[in-house]
């Protein structure tokens, strides 16, 4: 199936889309996590969403979740580490499967996470974003993890089934694994080190794993190596008024945009987004007739 | 006293700056109407502004004015007729009183009236919008006046206590006055002649009556009438991603920045515009150290 829209984020701009799109009776795609937005829910007070007085940010973040139980939204919970543009389709890479959509929607917030040394320079060569995809790579090889948080644990035991030996890297100092074959580092992940190809990580004590690959899991994705070709400006994407983006069909809203990052600005740029998704729609209709 | 910034209008983008300014402490003249806005209390049904689910327009307006009670936050009820720029400051001449502020943020709402004939050739030549400010030329003379509802009706009584005979005009039916040199028509306004000034105004009925001026009083002025000098394109302010209209310190947000008019672009826009005037204002201070 060809979806009308593919929205990749569950944050305000995300959602204010969605409820357009899906009020309209558009077909979507819409990646993000259940929980909504974790920078609402974590924020301790919200005075400034006009309508609600005042509420805790977990509040809001329940009453966007009942929003879109009223109007049978779902939201697919997978992660897009691919988004390939073919002219008039965008194809998106989800955990391995493939999705293909006539528009698209970036509303992913704001990359708040700092690239590790090495990370740009070594991606697609040796450095992943996505261990179904590109785990089978490493059969019987060495591999080290980044794991951003414990939900990344199905990927990492992914990889133990496949890799020789897995080293595992994560801020969180809970995580816990069954896998023999996985060793969990106490040093913290430093960067990575190679020549054509990654050849080691490094870690903060100083010390060098040789590996033959990296994968980096995290919900943080910069939108440039998301979309290859699309227009930046520092860490935020280009768009015009009508929330275009350079590339033909693929909007962007919310803090992504650039600042404030603001709730409401994400709400109020979702709807535009969704308003010119429609228009495009429509012309794109009009001239396959 | 100079307010830090005067926000004309009081729909979902002036609510949603006049929040931020008020919460960042920032002194802020709002002008509007303490019903809110009109055009979301009439709506049936609203089920796209995220986290309220589907509620009556009714109910968001009120929800609206329970948010400002809280904040306290007060508008100021008064018709802005005209705004002059003095290079760094702006002079709002509302009910005969100038309100003095180091920014403006136009939130007007798209002017939904259909301008008279005449009504633009004639404007400050005979053509008035405001009662109090002009009706004193018009001593012991003939004016005409369109009266959009009965909330103008104490402008008319002003000019009935200066002018010698006004001829009324409404599409209320109901309208009723005591001073007996007002007389009621019947027939619709149609439009004014004139030569170099205003002569006659037209009636719908093909008739015509001789006057000296005509007021025009009607919540919506077109904001390039409003401040001369600004830039529009069409019924729309032209403005960029910040909101900032070809004037210094002047923005402008919510559907008087064109389409969607939706409520979630007018909040979002209200919060940029705001943060946009509290980056403005910190740079005048530091300027003038």
């Amino acid at each position: 199936m060809i979806y009308d829209a593919a929205i990749v984020g569950s944050g305000p701009a995300g959602l204010s889309a969605a409820i357009v799109l899906k009020m309209r009776g558009k077909s979507i795609i819409w990646f993000g996590s259940g929980d909504m937005s974790q920078k609402i829910e974590k924020s301790a007070k919200i005075s400034n969403y006009p309508g609600l007085g005042t509420v805790s940010g977990h509040e809001l973040n329940n009453r966007f979740k009942e929003h879109i139980k009223e109007l049978d939204l779902e939201i697919n919970d997978r992660l897009v580490t691919t988004i390939s543009n073919t002219g008039n389709r965008f194809m998106l890479l989800a955990n391995n499967d493939v999705f293909e959509a006539k528009t698209l929607l970036l509303a992913t917030g704001v990359v708040a996470a700092k690239e590790f040394p090495g990370e740009a320079e070594y991606l697609g060569r040796g450095v992943s974003y996505c261990a179904t995809c590109d785990g089978f790579f490493y059969k019987g090889k060495t591999v080290a993890v980044y794991c951003a948080n414990s939900s990344y644990l199905p990927e990492v035991s992914y990889l133990a089934g496949v890799a020789d030996k897995v080293y595992l890297f994560s801020p969180d100092r809970n995580i816990s694994v069954k896998e023999a074959n996985v060793e969990i580092q106490q040093a913290g992940f430093a960067g990575i080190q190679g020549d054509k190809k990654v050849e080691a990580v490094e870690l903060n004590n100083g010390e060098k794993i040789s590996v033959d690959g990296v994968f980096i899991l995290r919900n943080a994705i910069s939108p440039a190596k998301l979309l290859p070709g699309l227009e930046m400006d520092g860490p935020h994407i280009t768009v015009n008024r009508q929330l275009q983006t350079n590339i033909k069909g693929c909007y962007a809203a919310g803090d992504i945009t650039g600042r404030p990052y603001q709730i409401t600005k994400g709400v109020g740029e979702g709807n535009v987004a969704a308003h010119e998704i429609l228009e495009y729609l429509a012309s794109e209709a009009a001239e396959s007739k």
